[in-house]
């Protein structure tokens, strides 16, 4: 039977292809530090599941297209803490950030069309574009910039007669890149410039460690047309498995092209999404905490590369992901062969090789993601392995 | 701002555009009846709320891409108790089954390709169809002939370069209709023979109302590569709210294609997947019941729909839906006419004008569809103010 070219351009997860190499380590008896995943460890807010419990409709009937009337004020009035205002009908509910990005290349690209996005970037961006039938045009940057991509030229340089949006995952997914207020208002300039949409992936909004102000797109009002916030409390909360994000634009056209696909899927799950209303009522100390413990983690891990001859880092100013390129000559080999090969006294580390997080064939080759998700003495454990790692790998 | 041409094929729902008119009926004091939506009334069983509840992890995590083990093993259980065997492997969960049918499409369609589809037919697969680039091609029927479809002239009339696949609802929605065990092996022989998938949408698979036994494509071993089964708890436990649905599958191809889908949207949500096991275990007595309560109600439908002259309309054996031919002009403007000119001791009634589950324009103009989900009492009332409004309308 034949598939569709769409799908047949997709390719699987990058991060998967090691799994059945750590299940075998960990059968031979290896003890294995995970740096290779974004799955947060730190407690869901037990709001999320009193709302639940709470629940007590007899029928759980359909929720409403766009989403439960809780869950909207809740966003909204966040947001409005943040002094940005969006209309009630400018929020729509999705199944996780994941949803709303499907929904919103559905309602833009066409067979041929690109999206401008910063390389390294979320290697599921490439899914969602391919199966549009579109794909994913990279703005290159480099380790030892830091990964940086806000620059006119960088980015004029990319833009062609198929580009229909830039998108930018801030603070970004694996690079940790956060824009400064002076580049997200360039960043939003030249796609109103270019009669571009410009879409934040804000999903790690809240993590940002030198006390800057929280930020996002929707502060550009100017930009109406062209801005589109994907939201999710996935990572804010730590309740990845609740799968609810939301889709922010003041673009009413649009959220009614938008809203077709809204209707075609009926819903998002009703408890879920009660649920995640009460995680709004959170207060600041909640994220004051989460944010003092994640900064530790990334000052844990800095330091540990930076007592590695050869590492390539500039020091990430958020989400929870430091990208490094490593004195290795291939990171995939590497992450084999600690798998395979190596151990220290029973333990070895995984990360995420950089290769599958840049859409341009060659690039990121000794690059990785490390993912700062464990607790501060695994951690430390974890970059002394990669130490070791990286010494006794280039010994052979 | 320049919106894709898939999604400006899409349309709104047909059946929301009634429902401004429907409020401000209800503004003015009209108590209305509704047949028009298909939210089951019946109560989700508690298993559901009590698993929800149980839930006690610290961190509500991401859930496997392809469901929770608990979920996929009461899914096999299920099905192995109905005599169809499946491996774990061949089952992958879904957000409902309108998730399931998003990700089958995306598999199998490319642009200008066609879905054989009897009409009328649920209007969103034309959305989901359309999103690929593709469209639906219908297999048309009469409620002369009781909307019967399985005739392979009929359907090999319909069979050309495009067509990928051939899909049913089974039991139908909107009209009902149940495949004989030959039907549906000689639907499933039409697909072998021409090369094609066939698609069960099997939402409604517990509710048949003469004794027959529970029947699926998966039935058919013998056409592994061609059969795809769309199942949901949406309809069968009264729980839509949950979105949990499935794909089903022995065409590990497909399931590899699928998976690519599936990883990018990582998941679906943890918790509902778990209640949603526990839903499984509930025993045959509840659908049992079930079923005796829907079929009172469809024969309610039914002696309410003989009682009025001019209508045609064949008792359907499944569902909780009857789609008739009314002796009206038009089911829209007699639908508009209900809801602002006319009413029956201040109440009125809503039905679903059958125009919008037609692909082919100009047909179901004098057709419904009427949803029984419904207590006897109000049924019967709804079907008393239909046989008075139809007389009403046609005496202006």
């Amino acid at each position: 039977m034949k598939f569709s070219k769409k799908i047949e351009k997709c390719g699987l997860s990058p991060m998967r292809k090691f799994h059945p190499y750590a299940v075998a380590a960990q059968e031979r008896g290896i003890k294995l530090y995970h740096l290779n995943i974004g799955q947060p460890d730190i407690e869901t807010p037990p709001a999320y599941f009193e709302a639940a419990k709470a629940f007590n409709q007899p029928v759980l009937e359909y929720a409403p297209s766009v989403g439960v009337p809780e869950l909207i004020d809740a966003i909204q009035k966040y947001y409005d803490n943040l002094d940005m205002h969006f209309e009630k009908n400018e929020i729509y509910i999705t199944a996780g950030g994941s949803e709303a990005l499907l929904m919103v290349m559905a309602a833009i690209l066409d067979d041929g069309d690109e999206i401008l996005i910063p390389e390294p970037y979320y290697p599921n961006y490439d899914t969602m574009a391919n199966l549009c039938g579109a794909s994913i045009h990279p703005i290159p940057t480099t380790p030892e910039e830091g990964y940086h991509y806000a620059d006119r030229a960088k980015i004029e340089a990319e833009i062609n007669e198929h580009t229909r949006a830039i998108m930018v995952t801030n603070p970004g997914n694996p690079t940790g890149v956060v824009l400064t207020p002076e580049e997200m208002r360039l960043m939003v300039d030249i796609a109103k410039e270019h009669d571009l949409f410009i879409i934040g992936d804000e999903a790690y909004r809240e993590f940002v460690y030198a006390g800057e102000p929280l930020q996002s797109l929707g502060q550009f009002e100017d930009a109406a047309e062209n801005v589109i916030v994907i939201d999710t409390v996935s990572k804010r909360f730590s309740a990845c498995g609740a799968r609810i994000g939301c889709v922010i634009t003041r673009n009413h056209e649009l959220l009614d092209q938008i809203m077709k696909y809204c209707q075609c899927r009926l819903c998002v799950p009703t408890i879920d999404q009660l649920a995640s209303a009460a995680l709004y009522d959170v207060g600041p100390e909640y994220f004051a905490k989460v944010r003092e413990e994640y900064k530790k983690r990334r000052d844990t891990v800095m330091a540990g590369l930076e007592k590695i001859p050869g590492v390539i880092c500039k020091c990430p100013k958020g989400a929870f992901y430091v990208m490094a390129a490593l004195p290795v000559d291939d990171a995939e080999k590497f992450q084999y062969w600690l798998l395979e090969e190596w151990d220290d006294n029973g333990e070895s580390v995984m990360f995420a090789p950089g290769e599958g997080f840049y859409g341009t064939p060659g690039r990121g080759k000794n690059e990785v993601r490390l993912a700062y998700v464990l607790k501060q003495a695994d951690l430390e454990r974890a970059m002394d392995l990669l130490a070791k790692g990286i010494a006794a790998y280039n010994a052979r």
